[in-house]
């Protein structure tokens, strides 16, 4: 028993084997993922061209536990020749810069196809156009696992009349639609809750109709694809940069293969390292080059990272979202500065609503979380929001967290840490934990001021009714002991009750 | 801004990018992570000859922040011209069967590798030897990410003088050892508790030196690699048997591709799915394989999966390994019989150690997790016991979670739901869940017993203390009545009040 046999697997077959690393595990979990995985690629497919999404959806049951997904979408396309690599190859994709996107690893749609095709052994069939093409191309595609290349099984170029351009996807999946239902429609109303400016259209498989309509124009500013920031850089990253250098001198390197370093600092740098700056890149030993990667690691004047790259929901549209969709008596939000991690900047943003009729009371406040616009619905205990919210004084705040409270988080970046491929929870980076407690801290300091208020005035209403009981004796006390007849009116405490303390 | 590039990325590329999903993420971590995975491998490679492993490992300062790990096996080896793929090369691995083992996803060893040269740009080094072998293989390697194949920096072969058999990994990792030093002390530790067949030698990096010596002699019997079971067969693991197929009709290929499955249980299920059993596999057409398929997932007379291919720890191995490191009072454990979750078979094991000095009093009960004898110490909360010791009704069995109490799990599988490829939680799939539970009340109920019979001695010496403190008296009244001056003996009473009741 002793002989092993050795294999290699295409990222494919690996994926293939443990698709539950890609969130396709349980039939209920595997459409839902299905379901999200190509409505974000909608998303992104439209706002990095600046569009107002304009996103229709349904799901239908095509026969017992098998349901046909129909997407389509407004994006800026996929070029024909991509598609069939685009959607049935796997990490392959148009995602790997450092930008903020849904998208991440290359593997959402790939994934979707492959999951169809191993459920109900059927091909997904695309449509694609870009913008100002005069051809529509469709294909019918399935992958060889083994192999990770895609099949063409049909493909035809149809007329552009309409002058259409964008993604539609239709592919059947095999799955528990009754679990997977209040899944998918949390996952659209949360997905709407933060983007305003899109149209959505949604049938589910009960033949239900929901429409989202846009409240606002402006399409969020996408963040642009920067250089990479030196904080965070490995050899690997280092050699590759210098393989393809054309740069003569060190410092020249520098100032063009990485943001926010202008020629002091790149001086600066290279005397902390010891690297003579005048020094060709591709001249650089061993020694030098391990050097300057831990130098970048360790150096301390640097700029922080650019954060152009970042789009955050900003406190004014996710307090206005929160108000449309949980209605609570107060609300209190921080959009944190930009910070980075290993050289990836992000931003935290963090809202706490209370009271209302729709935030639900519990043992524990209700958490939204959110990443790069993307609802998180999964794996919550595993996320750094929980984490902090476990350790969180809320005693100090004089926050109830077991009122009808709840607490919406978002993190945007260019590289979310998430746990696992499937985009569920957040890793507890020091960097993030930090910020997210801070934030919460903010939140929270707003929120015991609120909440004080409310007990002073309670407690000045107990008073006030106090007064409203005994005043009318009081004041038949006072008038008989006056020898007058007519008694003072004394309602007027009702009217005062109300207000301010 | 519209334009996107797209881009294939190799295995080791996509790992290289999102090392975190496979446990490499802080330098904390990744040193803890590169630590485990190559132990993970020695464990693994002298458990599969039946050897008993005899593991050396050591930590070095080898400059500021980088540490060399070295470790030397005593197990089957690896042959010489599959050293470098297998260590160099992503996805590459001995261990894609149906087999119970520490190692998973082909990912560890040639992770380990990428990260020691992404920090320190440094070759790792290998020795390896099968059994028998005159030559030990001597290689330097490292990894071409882009194209995920191995570079080879040295290669030499040196006579085998001493007749070793195993492998020897020097790598060199950028990690912060301070903060890695409690888990990599931890897990070694827990290691052992679970592993008394194996001597493990220990230098920490501050030269301190720790010795787990075998207790027992047996090593565990390794699970057997398996047929599938059809439970959870999907198209494409059906195409792939039916294009290797050499039986000519479907009646046989059932019954020599699956396991568990003879002539009645094959003629019954084509019946089930209306294929004719004399039909030739390859024949199959679109439909049939769809409703084969679908079958398998659906038929209720298959027999349970083989539990041959597991190795679970036992109760008694495990309430030994317990009482060793905790010392606790009191012990309930069980093993649980062998389920299945999509055809993979698995095990649930689960004690509860309550009291003693060595078990942390907290408010929630302490928890130590294995899988497949790993002892998992991150993202405790996303595990699937946590969750169910979450949701436990500890009341009901009086059972006070925030006493000295631990409680242990193991899961045994060919295939452990891991959330990440980093193994450090398994996901909650519901057969998991539910064993896990069931696991838990039944430890639950011996430790009411148990506590029960606390609470009654205790009563029962309270009660004894009143009849000791007033039987002088009574024994000197009596004494005096009965006009005798000897007062009878009363000190019985200590010796009686320990005992029964």
């Amino acid at each position: 028993m002793s002989k092993v046999e050795f294999k290699q697997l295409s990222p494919a077959d690996f994926f293939y084997r443990n698709r539950e690393l890609a969130g396709f595990d349980s039939p209920t979990k595997s459409l839902y993922t299905a379901f999200r995985e190509i409505i974000e690629n909608s998303f992104d497919g439209a706002e990095i061209g600046g569009i107002n999404p304009d996103i229709f959806v349904s799901i239908k049951e095509k026969s017992e536990d098998v349901y046909t997904i129909f997407i389509s979408d407004n994006g800026i396309g996929i070029p024909g020749s991509k598609v069939p690599k685009a959607l049935a190859k796997l990490l392959f994709g148009g995602k790997y810069v450092e930008r903020q996107s849904r998208g991440h690893f290359g593997l959402g749609a790939s994934m979707t196809v492959l999951y169809s095709q191993i459920t109900t052994n059927l091909p997904t069939r695309v449509l694609s156009c870009t913008r100002g093409s005069e051809v529509i191309d469709e294909y019918h595609l399935m992958i060889d696992i083994q192999r990770n290349e895609p099949i063409i099984r049909y493909h035809n170029q149809l007329p552009n009349k309409k002058k259409w351009h964008g993604v539609a996807v239709e592919v059947n999946i095999e799955g528990d639609y009754g679990r997977a239902h209040p899944k998918i429609l949390n996952y659209i109303e949360s997905t709407a809750m933060v983007a305003p400016y899109a149209n959505i259209t949604f049938i589910d498989a009960y033949g239900i109709l929901y429409k989202f309509n846009k409240v606002v124009d402006e399409v969020p500013k996408l963040g642009k694809a920067v250089l990479p920031h030196p904080r965070g850089i490995d050899t690997e990253k280092m050699l590759r940069l210098i393989r393809v250098a054309r740069q003569k001198s060190m410092k020249n390197f520098l100032t063009s293969n990485f943001q926010r370093v202008g020629d002091i600092t790149a001086k600066n740098f290279l005397k902390y390292v010891n690297i003579n700056p005048d020094k060709v890149p591709s001249q650089l030993d061993h020694d030098e080059i391990v050097r300057c990667v831990q130098g970048m690691n360790s150096f301390e004047d640097f700029l922080s990272p650019e954060t152009k790259c970042l789009s955050p929901i900003g406190e004014a549209v996710l307090e206005a979202g929160i108000k449309k969709e949980l209605e609570p008596k107060f609300i209190a939000s921080i959009t944190r500065k930009p910070q980075a991690y290993s050289g990836h900047p992000f931003v935290v943003e963090v809202a706490m609503a209370y009271g209302g009729n729709k935030i639900e009371s519990s043992s524990e406040p209700t958490l939204f979380r959110f990443a790069n616009r993307i609802p998180l619905l999964y794996d919550q205990y595993a996320d750094v929001a929980a984490k902090v919210i476990r350790s969180f004084n809320w005693r100090m705040y004089k926050v109830p967290q077991n009122g009808n409270l709840a607490i919406i988080t978002h993190i945007a970046s260019t590289k979310v840490p998430y746990r696992t491929a499937g985009k569920e929870s957040i890793s507890d980076r020091p960097e993030l934990e930090r910020e997210m407690k801070l934030a919460m801290q903010v939140c929270a300091r707003k929120m015991r001021v609120y909440l004080s208020r409310i007990e002073r005035e309670e407690r000045s209403a107990k008073r006030a009714s106090i007064f409203e009981k005994y005043l009318p004796y009081i004041a038949q006390f006072a008038t008989k002991l006056s020898g007058k007849k007519q008694v003072p009116p004394t309602d007027f405490v009702k009217s005062v009750k109300k207000g301010d303390d």
